[in-house]
């Protein structure tokens, strides 16, 4: 890859140096280095031969462990040099958890609640140690398991609406978004891994997508259908070049963590700035996905109907959460910020016009959103990254068509983008897609 | 200003430190800095007691002398920590110069014989050494002198088309256009200049505005026209978060330097991953902005009109070219670019279908260039920054006249877009400005 470098572009240290080398910790390796974090030891009590260390890794990237002690516990994050569930075949720069301390610290302010404390993050060994989130599921297990979360889609859409707003230049000097562009650019391995998972690799020939038989005409189907390739084409160019807001960059339901009543955003080490529809879409995204392999995953047929209008109330509520809370937000925020400026907008029509401009900047969000919803939707069933919604179904032909069905859906949005105005008509069209199949030539 | 600062934010070494500490030269020290160098040392030739240093500063910002020697002779521009045409009341960062020193590095592949060679360039000095260009003059210089430059719309049209395409993802991976937007997302002190003096002061009261008495009208119209500044708050937000290539960032006519058989674009200080229409806007700007002052700048009348048919032919001419180098680097570069990648595009269909998509990127590049002419000649005429194309004109009634008469033409680029279908119908238009006058309401 012809890379450029600027003869005095900033350089990320590489783990290995320094007095305290980087080193992949095992359990009892990661006890001896909290046993010398104070503010850590406290918060387990006892001492570190009280503690107990489980390896609770679940995404594909890191490894994750949960350390008890008598008077409490923590979370403790770290980056590896590699991919973890493909170790031995995918190297990845582990500095990205340098980017996601960075953003947990920078989002902080708006999303306080919505996500885990931080209680410190150790540069060398790429060690983020955060609070223990009990009894707190993964959304996408939770949502598998036909739980309702009353909260997630006020709490997300709440958290979406923050951050979009609070790091764009409608709340802000535009020195500060640039901050972040300089920081978060530099977050290059993640982003190539989201530029080819999403974006390339769907509508090509790889290596690495993982379609199952009965999908290959659809997946063929993708690749040869210029509409939708000219569409993820402008998708693509948005997502890398359209710098609006600092995004999380990877808010799917496995990102999300729940009970009841609390949400927690985490794994935040895709961050870059970029089109804020990006994480709208993502998550409505992983509700569609949930909407399509409702039917078909093990459970009492009776809980299908309700599931399904559980997820398509999220969807509606999501959407008009965020959009409220964003004007809100907007509208109390523009003053500080050099996109619609107090000095151009102070008086009485131009706090009228602003408003409308407010408007006009979310409803490209949500065309934005739309096209990103689409594309996460169908990498997630012919590219490398599955999910669990569809891989739980184990009949190979059931789950298969209940993926066409997504995909139906995806293509629809992203060659018929007029017929979804807005986000009740997106969810008012689902059921059309029930009666796709297997054949992509015969879609409704 | 609240100024976001990540713990590991790369950092800008400041003026003053290291072993060479940064001072303002002089003629004399400036001639002990050139003699320590044997590669500038041969170009100028004899002893250093025989060169002679002249200062010959012209922009507002920096330092420049031409040194001579027995053998040849070479320029030497140094970063100020001030505004040079304000020294006293406005600091400015020195390292300004850096960017411009990485701007000429980076386009230099693409741009090589529109652009002086740099001989050296000194980061604690923040000097760069580049070729002497004789007998090139100024553009804005020659064409208020009547003179005429058969090749600069095609020169010009032809460095833009390549930095345009080349430094966007059309041509390249997305880490390389990443890279240059970790480093110039740095150059803030002069972004901060361009963001208030182009986009934000025009439009509002500010003591930097010079406002000659008899336009007093027109700006205070300006700063009611909410139609106006709405349009500018667009232009405002694609300027700062429309990442599509690496911008010269200031290429009117006076960073461009002429013979009638070569042309040569300096001063890229103002470096910044923009919208690609950016540049085209300028420089059609100031063609433009040279139309409306024409017939009361001092001269013949005779030559008003072949001056003014030969502007307006450079407009057309312009775009023209630019357009089609533009489509055709384009056509070769994609390839290798993320944007419309070979793996999407590369069978019969799929490069008709990139053809389409590379002409609505260029469309979309039209639309914004007029609009930032718009914006562009607006600030020339309200704003601190004032162009002597108009300022040779000594009647300061006439004056007024004819930038009122650029100010009417600019407004309905902004407010009625939908006129100006292409760069041909906006050049057409401009005869019918000349009925508009010193009253914003009475336009034609």
């Amino acid at each position: 890859m012809n890379r450029h470098s600027p003869s005095f572009a900033p350089q990320r240290p590489v783990p290995g140096g320094g007095p305290r080398p980087y080193r992949v910790l095992d359990a009892a390796g990661l006890v001896e280095v909290l046993a010398a974090l104070p503010d850590v030891r406290a918060r387990l009590g006892g001492k570190p031969e009280d503690w107990r260390a489980r390896d609770v890794a679940d995404g594909n990237l890191n490894a994750v462990y949960l350390i008890d002690g008598p008077a409490g516990g923590v979370c403790a994050k770290q980056g590896l040099p590699y991919v973890r569930v493909a170790k031995d075949t995918w190297p990845l720069d582990a500095n990205r958890t340098r980017f996601e301390a960075a953003y947990a610290q920078r989002v902080a302010p708006f999303v306080d609640r919505l996500a885990p404390a931080i209680h410190h993050f150790d540069p060398d060994l790429l060690l983020i140690v955060m609070e223990k989130l009990e009894p707190h599921v993964i959304l996408r297990k939770g949502l598998i398991a036909g739980r309702r979360y009353p909260r997630v889609a006020a709490d997300v859409a709440e958290y979406v609406a923050q951050a979009s707003v609070n790091t764009s230049d409608l709340a802000q000097p535009f020195e500060t978004r640039a901050a972040d562009l300089a920081l978060f650019s530099q977050n290059l391995a993640l982003q190539r891994i989201s530029t080819d998972l999403i974006f390339l690799d769907p509508y090509a020939a790889s290596d690495r997508n993982r379609v199952s038989p009965p999908l290959e005409p659809w997946a063929a189907a993708l690749r040869r259908d210029v509409e939708v390739k000219s569409a993820v084409a402008q998708l693509r160019l948005a997502y890398l070049t359209k710098a609006q807001s600092l995004l999380h960059g990877d808010l799917h339901s496995g990102s999300i963590m729940v009970t009841p009543e609390e949400t927690k955003v985490i794994d935040g080490e895709f961050a870059w700035v970029g089109p804020s529809g990006f994480d709208v879409g993502n998550f409505l995204a992983h509700l569609v996905v949930a909407w399509f392999a409702k039917p078909r995953q093990p459970g009492p047929a009776e809980a299908v109907a309700p599931g399904r209008a559980a997820l398509e109330q999220d969807i509606v509520d999501f959407w008009r959460i965020f959009s409220r809370r964003f004007l809100e937000i907007a509208a109390e925020a523009t003053p500080k910020g050099d996109g619609l400026p107090e000095s151009h907008f102070g008086d009485a029509i131009g706090a009228a016009r602003r408003a409308e401009l407010i408007a006009a900047y979310l409803d490209d969000i949500r065309r934005d959103a739309i096209g990103f919803l689409a594309a996460k939707v169908i990498r997630r069933v012919v590219g490398f990254a599955q999910v669990a919604d569809f891989l739980v179904i184990g009949d190979v032909e059931q789950r298969a068509l209940a993926q066409a069905r997504s995909l139906a859906f995806a293509r629809s949005l992203l060659v018929e983008p007029e017929r979804y105005r807005d986000v009740a008509a997106l969810a008012a069209a689902l059921p059309k897609f029930d009666r796709a199949g297997l054949d992509p030539e015969a879609v409704p």
